[in-house]
């Protein structure tokens, strides 16, 4: 039996009709750097979807990209983005944040999670400080949207962030790489409409819910970040042929496709902790949205490591690990029955 | 009739057997972050083309990002980079390479290329400076194959200038965004093997070559950047689906298809420069490659760009404009036809 | 009475025989940039104090930008420094590790330090890490002695933690900005000597032990760095007066003085120390050198507040606040029994 | 006879006041950070000076330092700064402002001058430049008032600059590393509140007009750059003894001192420059402030060398070098015999 590969939900290609899409359209001349019809429509669609005409919408490559540089672009030099402990931008990028040059000021999280209080006394401690002048400015906000254990921010928390963000003149981010996954989710009651309604940014992304390729970066008021083109181009972050990512959301957001595309992960991954939990394995914790997070002996990981690829998400105790599967817009039947059936024989 | 898109060379999507490619492995899982066997069959092929078994292979999205990061990455602080006054990094990069904390050292370069003189002039007037403590050390030499103008270097000359870099330590680094027009010119006598002989990196480009997005950074001795890796994570230029790039340089590279995929821009290019020139028009120059340089009067400008979407070059005089078209892999007898009764009719 | 200023050990000018220097030197045409004979003197008596001789020797004037200054030139931009959670570079610079691109990763200290085996869990974890290709490579160790709570490495403990440096190529930088205190503590054991055998850089300060400003960057291997002084030229940290730098470190290392400038501070502040814990008050805990840690009950502050200046340290619990006092190698018996005496009265 | 130093102006330490309130307040403690009453009084003085009594002042340590921090505030990060060819901050800097993120956008020179025309020239070709969101956006101007030739800007000058400047959104920044030169110099009719009217920022230079170190950047509008404190301690370019900067503008600002202390190097200047035309000797041009460019045949160079440091400044042709002396506040009758006397010697 091969190998499963269920480490991550970025490990197939793209949701067909965009295929069908490429293809199609694939010799037809067009203007470069997003300045087609495409690319224009994409956006249109992903405005209504939002419930905001006059939004900026850019296309950017990857989640990594995307952070640094819409963070780049909205932070001031002396300041710094305010992220959890485990936020994607502090522990992930390779450092990309500061080699941008900017501090990521962490606040502990729960889960990922972090809250509208804790925002509210890190900015009172900073204005506390008699020395605040020596120290980094907090000046905008990332969470992201699901976190990295794949919780969600309610609408309530959202709004709560939101109250003390412009309290503090603080732009808040939401990092959206797996957000079709949360739109998908039982718990979640968050729109895209809320997000473009109490966030400065966020982007709506694609790598992970369905598209080959690109993360749709959102700015309500068109004007926050002006010569933004510019600044993409600067950071190496534009296609030549921007209708590669044009072509993509121009599918994720026909028919409200992105609204469901996450769907069938949440069932699969419902259906995985049910039957494993069944069989008597251990959850981390119950995660509401496509990944899952086992507790794992340690003297089992080899052999498991043989048969399915996962990913190490933490150490639990002196004997076990946190390990994370994930599904995707593209898992199926077989990979569920076989992933569970490997951990039943290998752990 | 619609207006013809002939301004540059990225206006179509992808070579067709890569979209076969795509469509064929779309629902396969496989590893992430350029770790798949795709990739490794694509470096494998990109090696055996440039006859250096021990090459680094890296593929990154875009042309810009590609110098960025390599540049980026050779570079010390102190030093910068020499370029021709019009390379691409010193005029067409948004200041990218200075975003990332790089002088760029101009010499003013005839038709786009500068010479080995040249360049060990410019090193000894800086250690012949009594104050070159004061000033950016010259740390590397950029060129591109084919240039801005689409011209070449010769053999000779990349083996004078190479003599040079090594005299000073000064890593030799090739732009080959439009590589495969350079390939296929009959002028041309650099080889894949020549660049990776004479070169410490250089990218082959896809994006402009046959490919939706990518260039191949290659760098014959893979112990010239350590944690090159990382470096291209740090710089968000590290696709999840590395594969997506992996896969068409797989396909440029079977059956040496990137050999010979620039023949049809230079054949139409030529018909192009031809015909037009029998009927009086007048080149700026006559570029070897794919790129047509015609000088045309002021005043037909307008009536011009309302048949046809034209790069603006540089002025030539007070009444005249050098503009620019170009054919690519994809360009059609009734592309070029097109364009040559476009042109007859409006200017 | 005039409010009292010993909130810090910056407050006053420079120790007087450096004034009479410049007086006696001020006309004195000389080579600017620290290619001047002062400068050089001052450089051999530094080495001879540290017992290496082929040191390279550089003047910075302050220790902020000597931490940006070394840290930057050692550090690959794919790295980090690694620092207690306390460390200047971390909380009290402005970012200006992050605004030259990297990160600061931090280690929970005890009272200031942190230790080897902290060191070598943080690389171990590092390279346990799955991901840690897509994490920032801890690049070098900073340490400071005495510590922001004015504690001190034993050389035991350097010594262990110089052994976990080599084993994981980590340069190890001590941040001496209050040197001369620890040299003159009774507890120290760690020499100059013993600095320049342990470290790969470090620097002794001047600012706070008796210059006006100036720090001396020592580099025991002087190949370590190349170009270090384009470096400094670029981060816009080299004087054209060199000299003025070079004179006061002149002064401070004739005779030995740097060895003994700090016993004043050590003096008198166990004199404070001892009056005020007999009359009662509590100390946060005993530091060894010349900063004095008082815990003060919240509603005593104001009062104590218009008599003296004193610096926030930290929240001590709800009603509590540890408050910083510190002498210097200016403070006098005046000063000593003006302090004691208004707190005496105020608190 | 010893060498003669007369190769540049920052060769000798301060104005003798200087040092007498340096040694008058050199064991008062005051307040760190350039918090005190000198600072204050210094910056007072200085907005007198300038006739604007709202303008921010911050003394910084060098003219570098003081280019890259203030360019690097006013400059968006997509935007470069304009300055001539032979500009400070184009040439003798080591990369700063390229190192702070910016390319420098150079324009040739005449003498070290640009005209307004120019810079209207390359707004126009920005603007007009169908690729203009692909390069870097002109972001401000730098001028230096005296240039590097010694050149002066006339108030019409600098009025025309301005009217540019305004018409595009471009800042004003002067450098006046040697300005107290060019306000004693006979031809200049630009005064301190011509340059606090007509520039957005500009710098007095102390270091080579008085001082031991220092430059005062004068900001008319305060509001222009918040945070400019914490974007000052960032960059390693906050001095703990702040006052050290403020007492010598203190007394370089007292009694109009700085308005009349170029006036003894312009005079001996001249009166070096008319001896030796006297003899023959040939003048690269009549440079107006304390700049003194000869033409030297290259065979007498090393002659000349053995007696007198001179500056490099440009090849003449192929068998004459300018070589460049410069007068200064300290220069003494005694010099100026001397310089005579040693070139009539050797040259």
């Amino acid at each position: 039996m091969e190998k499963i590969m269920m480490a991550s939900d970025y490990q197939c290609g793209a949701y067909p009709t965009i295929l069908e899409a490429m293809a199609k359209t694939n010799l037809q001349a067009r203007a470069g750097y997003g300045m087609d019809e495409i690319c224009a429509r994409a956006k249109e669609r992903i405005r209504k979807a939002c419930d905001c005409e006059k939004a900026e919408v850019e296309f950017l490559s990857g989640g990594t990209q995307a952070n640094a540089v819409v963070i780049g672009a909205l932070l001031k030099s002396y300041q710094g983005v305010i992220s959890a402990d485990s936020g994607h931008v502090s522990v992930h990028e390779a450092g990309a944040i500061e080699h941008g040059g900017h501090k990521v000021l962490t606040i502990k999280g729960k889960l990922g999670k972090i809250s509208a209080d804790q925002i509210e006394t890190m900015m009172q401690d900073y204005y506390n400080d008699g020395n605040h002048d020596h120290i980094v400015m907090p000046g905008m906000v990332y969470l992201s949207q699901p976190t990295e254990f794949g919780t969600l921010y309610s609408k309530q928390e959202l709004e709560d962030i939101s109250v003390v963000c412009h309290r503090y003149h603080l732009p808040l981010y939401v990092d959206g790489a797996r957000l079709a996954y949360a739109l998908a989710a039982k718990e979640n009651d968050v729109t895209l409409s809320d997000l473009a309604r109490l966030c400065d940014a966020f982007y709506i992304g694609g790598t992970k819910c369905g598209a080959f390729i690109g993360e749709a970066v959102v700015i309500p008021n068109p004007d926050l970040i002006p010569h933004f083109f510019t600044i993409i181009k600067q950071d190496g972050a534009l296609l030549a042929k921007g209708w590669l990512l044009g072509i993509q959301f121009d599918e994720l957001f026909k028919d409200d496709l992105y609204m469901h595309i996450g769907e069938n992960a949440i069932r699969y991954a419902e259906q995985i902790k049910q039957e494993l939990v069944k069989d008597g394995y251990q959850l981390y914790f119950d995660s509401p949205t496509n990944q899952i997070f086992f507790i794992i002996a340690n003297d089992k990981l080899e052999k498991l490591g043989e048969k399915a690829v996962y990913s190490y998400m933490e150490k639990y105790d002196e004997t076990h690990t946190v390990v994370r599967f994930a599904t995707s817009w593209s898992t199926t039947k077989e990979d569920v029955d076989k992933l569970c059936k490997i951990i039943r024989e290998n752990v």
